[in-house]
């Protein structure tokens, strides 16, 4: 209840900053490179093409350096991690570091197998610009317990809260963390953006490409606080709005990228 | 003919042990732990969450024990089998077999490709609860002579039904056989589940996801037995509603999973 | 503008011949080899199914060379290549090479990333049937200076064009010059493809799942530039009505399947 208190502001589109920040997206057409994971690669495409961005999949160790030269922002998920894309994230993050790309990490299901928590780790001292996870995910990147269950939370993002303000200011990130209600913090401000719907739970990625999406706005916003703010409202007024005429998780996805292939 | 006459009843939606089957899966969320194929993987984490299971595709070596050890149920589906993933298959199944942890094989195109054959045959030895197939897989497994091409049946339900049968009752297992119709046996009953629509052969992995659900279904029925006919049963009438309002392959994909969405 | 000059003819549905090709498509169901990249692996095998082709995604090194003299087609996308797919891409290929079998490459990104030029280049000593892309792509591969920029082409087909009649004329094969309109040319005839809309472009995987269209029609039309003219006539339709009732990139992609399974 402490660190509810101590949320600094809520948004949600039409916010004017966030219409402006999209619209800036759309302008710019920022080449998002993506090291995502096998469940997701289509709709993530799908996804950051709707809003304006251009997504690119480029995963190969031999070719993640030159790309990420080339990028504007960078993604990294791990849900499908492997020994060899393992190889090339690492690669990745450490090229984005050096040039000062901004990027994004998505732990997926961090704390609950110790291969990917080693290489979360790993990817961490590269300094990711934001790190969007559920609570699960963010309780254990900062080292609290999350009982992390496959790549579903098990913690409210609320009990996340503390962690993500912690997590944001120790390592000097920006945390995204998505829940009934998302955070989005930078360990000083904290930013509520209230919305979506239950419903985006029970399709697959809608919070893997929110990761994209974040990214996307990296390069074409003034702060990784504003672009995972703009990212996180955008997504949640498209959710509400594409659950209206709803018939089912099916439909309900369509509907999602036409809301954001139309919106603004 | 002298198999069909043995079939033992016939089952479809609303039938009520699968309606207690389906609701029974919904309160329980069974976590199902997936190494399938990279044309379906997207598809089948949909359909698992659309009816009710949380899907969670864990596919590095360095990862499956520890996550079959975690997960409620396992599928593994042979279809884009590589070097790499198939060693990750026979450790999860060599898990899953010692800590009793159910799982479903699904063998695609095995007998048409002398790699995959063999890893299947090496699978089948850590007893799979399930195996679900179209004619020429089960043919194949079973050794008789399939004249599998590539992915799609060259052979008719009919006519694999023995073959079902008797690979059912040879290593202890439950068979899926998909086709026109659809049997389940484990080796003494034999049931058929009428329905579902030629235009589901029309949307690739409809098959491949009967699999998951199969798997979603074991831990939370009875016997294997009950989890392929519930899941088999659920799919037929899905597919057939879903046809109703179709318009072609695209919408029919869309309204499939939004009747498996809000069925029952 | 020279170029432009001495294009042949233009064909769009329901030209004669287009319409022919797509009945004799079919009815004979040929099953086309996919090796394709990870973000449009499912909407490849919808896309011909849709259609009436039958698709196969078989990609492992042990199993590509049994499976290509089994195919009536084979497609190499290098879209998301990484170092054990380009060996299997290489051998596939080859293979190809030796039987005979019609194949079709796709080379995303060549000229943007070292690797995959360089393994473009030698896939192009087994001598494609037809080589689909866009107008950087295309530049690039004929050894002019493309400017690719990820997967999205910065160059206009009209500018390639010059370079797509000399690649083709020069290695003998098929060239099919994605873009606003669309050109198909074997060195000599230059077909033109007016139609298409721009959302085309928005939604991932339509000019990948051309690449495999075109490699579907290979095996039933009298000849590779005949095939690539009709898999284009056939989108740049589908892409037209499928635009009509649409309400953004998620029905348009939906609507696209529905026509393609139902157009004829």
């Amino acid at each position: 209840m402490e660190t509810l208190s101590a949320v600094t502001e809520s948004r949600s589109w039409p916010d004017g900053e966030v219409v402006e920040d999209l619209a800036n997206l759309r302008q710019k057409v920022p080449l998002v490179h993506c090291l995502t994971n096998d469940v997701v690669n289509n709709f993530t495409a799908n996804v950051l093409l709707a809003a304006g961005a251009s997504p690119a999949m480029v995963v190969t160790i031999e070719e993640v350096e030159e790309f990420v030269r080339f990028a504007q922002a960078l993604l990294i998920n791990v849900g499908t991690i492997t020994t060899s894309s393992a190889q090339a994230m690492l690669r990745a993050a450490a090229v984005a570091h050096e040039t000062g790309t901004p990027w994004v990490l998505d732990p997926v299901a961090a704390g609950a197998l110790k291969f990917r928590t080693g290489i979360v780790k790993e990817l961490i001292g590269f300094q990711p610009t934001v790190i969007r996870g559920n609570a699960s995910e963010i309780l254990a990147v900062s080292g609290e317990a999350g009982n992390a269950r496959g790549v579903d939370s098990t913690a409210s993002s609320n009990e996340a809260l503390d962690a993500a303000v912690g997590l944001a200011s120790s390592i000097g990130t920006v945390v995204a963390l998505s829940g009934e209600v998302d955070y989005v913090t930078d360990g000083t401000s904290i930013i509520s953006i209230p919305g979506g719907h239950e419903i985006m739970t029970r399709v697959t990625g809608i919070g893997c490409t929110l990761g994209a999406l974040i990214a996307a706005f990296l390069p074409v916003t003034p702060s990784p606080l504003r672009a995972a703010t703009a990212a996180s409202a955008v997504y949640a007024f498209a959710g509400e709005e594409a659950v209206k005429e709803n018939r089912g998780t099916g439909s309900f996805a369509v509907a999602f990228l036409d809301l954001l292939s139309t919106i603004g």
